[in-house]
């Protein structure tokens, strides 16, 4: 478990086994087959499964006939239920497929992990979160392209099996992401800064311009659309990853508050907007310019290669190539 | 003053001369010439006009030579500068032109109307304000159809002549957009709403995910993006449109700020978002369902005629042709 891993030309890349098939499991699945892979997906309605078999996808409602095959053919299985749907699809891998490769695209890295130990998977498991994602929902929605260019974090926990952080990563690069490396309570503490937030805030917009009767939505323009935009994302989704990252959100949510209570407060007093304004478009900028560049100097299952993997990414390192 | 406006069909459309020539000054010279109608345009700074120049617009740095130009040529002047720069602007106008048609296209319409009272040129006054914009500025970011498509707000105050309404009306149609009436104060409540509050709430956001360091910051997506993108509209922008806008900004400040801290306290005690998350997304969903209807029934000029207009705005009208 602590040696590097050593990639042989001829190896070839395991099979996939999405589990859940709407936006990112759909998109997962076609990702994994046009980068060349063997790839099935199951999903417990069978409108999904419709969907993907009508577009040419191997697909099926059974959960364990999907499972079974995994561990026929050690795939790597990718979770891609919502939340509330976790515990009961951890209870059938680990009756049937234990010793598969896990990983997850479930946003909350922290109580994901808590469940996988509770099951019983954590030796083969490291948890993943594509950031990507449009307002749109289920498998008509998803896009072979939606992971192009964009982040893919792998977790890397101290006692991740390094076999399975390398194969998690390899498939997120097969779909054409970067991979950036972070613990589980360190991506949680991020996403709540930059994607659950995001969505507090953008329906506290829609309510507050709606507030304005007809004549303030027939004004809203391009500063509206766009700070409403996941606004329109359905309710159960936002609930599902907002209050499953409640903590860090907490956090998150007292800051902005913060900030904005100081700025309403320099309005009465000075009718100032300066300090939010200036440091609101100094931050955006330095998002602009932040540079990304490569991780090239950890082996991993080296002695500490967790730790050293995830200090890269806190300083903005990402994983283009394995 | 109160007679319908009858329009002949040999009416020819009056010239545009356009002070400031910033991105939406500079797009209003662009889409007036393309309108067919004879348009110039003034700027402070030499570097506008030269741009303008290099693109083959007649403009220049000679503010009273454009204003007697337009006060001979019997023009619509459109104030396009900065509020810092309206009292200075509103000076030349009445110096050498008080004649004229005048409207204009800053932001807020309040702070405008009682300038134009002041300097005593509210006799042919009526404001305007196109929602349309993009972060950048300057001339090089105008565009011939920035206004195609968007609402042009023409404000209608009970004692705004009609024909000045009427001209500046068929302006904002020749440039492509619908025109939606509404008064000053009832235009800067809902502008607070709908478009200086999303600039506190982006510049907020961008704060506190940068809070988060260069992990949160690289792994930013749609949702950061979209939720951060106007807090990349230079600060000077931002402020003075805020500011100048500080007691309705402060009224929806004050909303969003309570219904944030509404989502906080739940997000403690119960650990839902469940109140803020589907309120949200039924205001956006009004949004987006919003249908407009033509007025067609006002005559301006008639008794009554601008309270009617009003009327027909806040119920979600908009003219589209006169």
């Amino acid at each position: 478990m602590c040696q590097p891993i050593r990639v042989s030309a001829e190896s070839t890349a395991p099979p996939v086994c999405v589990l859940g098939l709407g936006l990112i499991g759909g998109s997962v699945l076609r990702a994994a087959v046009a980068a060349g892979r063997t790839a099935w997906g199951w999903n417990r309605s069978a409108a999904a499964v419709d969907g993907a078999r009508a577009d040419g996808f191997d697909a099926g409602t059974d959960l364990r006939a999907a499972l079974v095959r995994a561990a026929e053919q050690d795939a790597i299985v990718v979770v891609a239920v919502p939340e509330p749907a976790l515990d009961a699809v951890l209870t059938e891998v680990a009756a049937h497929a234990p010793g598969c490769t896990l990983t997850d695209v479930v946003s909350v890295k922290g109580s994901v992990l808590a469940a996988v130990r509770r099951h019983g998977l954590a030796a083969h498991f490291a948890g993943g979160h594509p950031m990507a994602g449009t307002a749109e929902s289920g498998w008509s929605a998803g896009d072979t392209d939606l992971f192009r260019g964009a982040v893919w974090v792998v977790a890397a926990e101290d006692d991740t099996d390094p076999g399975a952080w390398t194969g998690v990563a390899r498939l997120a690069l097969d779909c054409g992401s970067v991979v950036v490396p972070a613990g589980a309570a360190e991506h949680d503490a991020a996403v709540a800064r930059i994607s659950h937030l995001p969505h507090l805030l953008a329906e506290a917009l829609a309510v507050t311009a709606a507030s304005g009767g007809d004549l303030a939505l027939a004004l809203a323009a391009g500063s509206y659309r766009d700070g409403t935009r996941v606004a329109g994302t359905a309710p159960a989704l936002v609930r599902a990853m907002c209050e499953a990252n409640a903590q860090a959100l907490a956090v998150a949510l007292d800051e902005a508050l913060a900030l904005l209570t100081d700025a309403r407060r320099a309005l009465a007093s000075t009718g100032s907007t300066e300090v939010l304004v200036e440091a609101g478009h100094r931050a955006r900028q330095r998002h602009d310019t932040l540079g990304r560049w490569d991780i090239t100097d950890v082996a991993v299952g080296a002695p500490g290669w967790a730790e050293a993997l995830r200090d890269a990414g806190r300083r903005g390192g990402a994983v283009r190539a394995l």
